[in-house]
């Protein structure tokens, strides 16, 4: 997987933790000590973030070697990144890396557990991430989701096609949408069209309709697959994405009872992972 | 509380969102509807980013109206934020808006029941948010931090002395540290020195030399009892800081326990708080 | 239509015209002077970037007055924008005013007539504007695309799948890409899969392996006309889309060939609209 | 010829094309194949843009061979840039790359053509090109004109002094200008006063209150011929400059009327030149 | 004088002094407060940077009134700006209003100042401002300087051709540059050509050789008049420039001494001019 | 010392001087020759900048050789920096080198007068430069100050606690300051706090209220001597800081009359370091 990030992004991450220099580490003298800094995990993490924390340290002048790329697994206290140079310049970088690595290593790993549980449910479900995100990380957040083996949802609006029900209310309710959709559809031909479904009965008017998607908003599993059955049959390319409190925990479910795709925000949100820090004379 | 982001921020967040426009609305025609949106959480909230999401409305086009500033309480289903105009630029900004005011406001509303109940175990104990929030949302985080009644505890590396075990182990340990403490002090004099201790052995030791601040990492509420009042035995003036896995629940005992301050990063990660948005037709 | 310009867009527009001030205008000591000044295009447009020309003046400090809107179609000497102020500033912003105006008219007029054309071959044939605008000026060149009825064909790399003859060359060919399909399929569940094409045979082949979308390369409106009947012999929903010299020419012959899309970068580039600028004394 | 692209600008324009990642890429899992990537005109060329493009691909972690620099001429078929690596990163950077080396080559061609072609007029002519290339492309149109042979007319307002029509008008008229040019003159030592005229009378006027540059717009050679004539009459030393409607086909008419400069945005517009893409495993 | 300064120029330079928000105001809790606070110089200026002190209130909310505009004299104790609203939003953006006036009023101030005595000495000699201002502040630095009367010698290197002994000495000297100069000049029709000069003969040397520009540097007022009768016998118009050490002591020396431009970094540096700030409650 | 300047930084720097070209390089043909510069202060300097320097060569594609490091001395005539390449790049870098090199060379040399200064009246009075730097210059001007041994005073508004009489005037006075005062050091414990104070009578009042820190402003060092005799029977510990008119001239009778700490914006603001630049060929 290759997912770049810019310098000036990095730049920018370091900029936010130290504007213009250590001080603690100024006062204390440390610039003179050859020292390196070694990051790992302090329980099994999917890794991300490896290759933005080594920038840092470069971007730095340190000396770096990258032993785990975002979307590898790490064992715990196995070694994901190690660098060398001064003691100031290290402990500049230290915090940004830890926290990077930190924040969408998390991401990432509750990626991969929310894929795998699906995967238990059915081996050919995606999981999907949605743009709630925190504001401002998009782009590291989809890395981290790619890391873990999840794709983005949507990227934003510009790039897909999502009827809310808040869009069809507005046009006079669902019948009013189906009766537009076939129109609609032949405005996007390279697009899937996706409507937002909150009952069986609409979804199969919505099927009928030509939806190319079927996103069923906090529906029981049960009723995913009830509804996903009767999509189905009227369509039998249809896709039926479940979302709306969709996790690691009820994926399997949601995943057995037909979804081809999870959408969800739930990696977004979480403890961090834990990575141990450790700083030695060399 | 005046906390503002600069407009050039708010359009990089609605950028991230929406790059270009908003294909599902053009899509669907919806340019000529004249709208309003309404913005009111779910369940009570201390309220962060609302002068945001109105700013966004604003480059938008739309009129709006901000019943709640960030700091402010909002019951359920209290109306935060009202916006109108066209329903095509209030669905361009509606994601964006609802995001910023999810994430910050559950920013927001922990760190406010953080600082409640720090309160609770002793009247005057201050809540600092660490420098862990989420990498590239400084600025807001710290704007949520405020609005929840918590205070940053270092901005980043350039405006604060916080004297880490990994810092003094690279000296040589406690004791070099301690023996240099006091020229380490003069080359600060207008910033309080703290230093991270990991035992009541090590605080009584800094302390005698000359912290200003006893930096306490994953002590128990009983250690750090007993360590304040061994540290303030030495200088009633020390300022004892609790870091390390507090959070909502153990914020009162350790507040109770006599720690001056309580260092955390718990409120930065959680549920975002839940906002129900309303489209319809004016 | 609703497709907004950052404002930090339009200040760096304007900053790369006059990075400091206009030097003519201050050295003829202009600035005591009261004018207007109005943009008419000298033939009739599909106009683009009057919001942009009119936020150029107001960041200036002018009174504006903007008469069609991107989208809309002005006659030869219509007045699109008009603004009022002090000589210097206007003249200040007057180039990168037209100059927008201009080049994104431009775009914006060819789109219309292309779409135009389109639709007399085939009613709901989609013109759709590729990746090949200008480096730097996607957005202002997708806003055009928009205004003239067209619609982007991809935004980028990250937000659509389009297998080209160079990915499956790598594979080991067509018939190990039509292989791989449904895999790939199963991956984007909610994306459609493009596989450009470049004959008969292939195009029939991949349809048979699941493609959403056949992309033909540099075919005749013959051999686009006898492949789409075949493809969708195979799958009646499937979507062809014309790609590869499509112009404002051959639109029409290409659409009642058949294609349900014509992808075209044909707009991007040409004689931009001309417009003329009055400035006089009020 | 130096002429650097900043580092951030050219991570802004791959971004516009790979905000994230090439998903479809990723989708075909090509991150294993070692491939190279070679660009090569399909006809004879100037290029321009082969130190972005090789930047491109640095960035992405590739291994480049730049074979032609801007400015250089590149036969059909010679090979212009290489670079080696893994798939997935090559194909996100193919497109960026080639649309660069593309429309500033296509740029750099029509210059070098017009260039040529005044020469054939006569030995020291200059093309300079306007400031009217597209919005936000100055920093890459300049340096392919630059590439071509030609040298920029004005980079905008700030850094030259031409006086239009607009201005004198607002003024009095071109009698009133005359009489204020010594005063103008006397405030720019350091700068050329160039005046824009219309007729061969106000030419004459102009040269002899002290324009240093007649600035003629659209007039025929026959009448820059004549006007060129009597203006140098009036000082053997003033340039002139002929603007509006030269192109690449009547440049050595208007060189050959005694042009001193030809003042054109003629090279900005036309098609991008044409660049063969190969893409082989390694 | 029309200088405008882009808002998101003003946002960075209020974010540097202000990253997050105002802990001293926040502190003593000023929120509720309504206060004015007031812009007065201790001493005469000529005002530069009101209109952005004016932007950074208004970008903080606060109601506000420029008295005084960049260019404009005011005198000791008259009041250039006000602002009303919240003590902490006021406080917020005071230092950064501040120090902006008083950095560039004190620019303005001296080249005012150095425009007055060069014009004793000679009525139409110019002060021209060199590119030796603090790295990073050209715009509000030419904004000073433009204040006070100078124009910019250049604006950088990409505009204007000034010819150093250290280019010539790398070509083999004065004589070989005078040789080549006639081809030079003919590459840059619409520009003035300026030498750098440092001796009578060698001015004269290039006089001859077409130069349109002599550059003096460090030449005596003295030399400087001999040099300027020498050169103008060659070239009536040549333009004559003195360089290096002049300041407002020696400007109307220079001047008189016949220098038509004289060339300066002296106004950039020095003393800021005294704003009395007050702030009190309404 | 560890201060590093963002690639991003860097560039917008050379670009503020050389937006496109260095337009005299390319029409003297310079671009075959190689030549090495060299950069060496005509008087002994505290260096600053060489680092950014280095950077500004390298991005233009030359080798290095940095011999002199921010915050060391070098003596007349000593080479603190060379490059070797093309003479065209190495004119483009030249004057940003330069220019960085001399004016924050200036400042650091000016720093390291006034802590020499202070140290000869005191040996642990430290110096502590304002925010009064020019507005957009913090991190170059910070680096400065580090490099000749200051420390910053305040970063900005939002790290530190300085009660101004501003701020207490409007709460009624320093009286009703020195009652609230222990409610607000219980806000902010991790912060000293400084009161701003105008005579010896409030300076005994807020020592006594608490103050960690009292900040004289524009005392004579014989008031300052008495004043912090008086408040250090009150508070040992207190910290007397003088501010107001403090210079290279009178640190030491500062330092030696007790103030712990000089606060000032002298070195700010003064002539640049003289930097002699050879440029020649290899």
């Amino acid at each position: 997987m290759h997912f770049a990030t810019n310098l000036s992004e990095i730049e920018a991450l370091l900029k936010e933790d130290v504007p213009y220099f250590d001080l603690t580490s100024s006062l204390l003298e440390l610039d003179t000590l050859n020292v390196e800094i070694l990051f790992s995990p302090r329980n099994p993490v999917t890794v991300c973030g490896s290759e933005e924390a080594e920038k840092v340290f470069k971007l730095l002048g340190a000396e770096t070697n990258m032993l785990k790329q975002s979307g590898e697994t790490a064992k715990a206290d196995e070694i994901v990144l190690k660098a060398q140079g001064k003691a100031e310049p290290l402990h500049t970088g230290w915090k940004t890396s830890q926290n990077i690595l930190e924040h969408f290593s998390g991401i990432a790993t509750r990626t991969r557990a929310m894929v795998d549980s699906a995967r238990r449910g059915r081996k050919d479900t995606e999981v999907c991430g949605t743009r709630k995100h925190l504001p401002g990380t998009k782009s590291l957040s989809l890395k981290a989701l790619r890391s873990g083996g999840g794709y983005p949802h949507r990227l934003g609006l510009s790039d897909s096609v999502l009827i809310f029900s808040n869009h069809y209310n507005l046009l006079g309710g669902i019948e009013t949408l189906c009766r537009q959709l076939p129109a609609v559809k032949a405005r996007c031909p390279e697009k899937k069209v996706s409507v937002e479904i909150e009952s069986l009965a609409h979804a199969v008017m919505a099927a009928g309709a030509g939806a190319d998607i079927i996103q069923l908003d906090k529906l029981s599993p049960g009723l995913v697959e009830e509804t996903s059955k009767q999509v189905k049959k009227v369509n039998r390319d249809i896709i039926v994405a479940a979302a709306g409190g969709i996790n690691g925990n009820n994926a399997e479910a949601y995943a057995a009872a037909g979804a081809d795709v999870l959408v969800s925000s739930w990696m977004y949100v979480g403890k961090p992972a834990d990575y141990k820090v450790t700083i030695r004379k060399i």
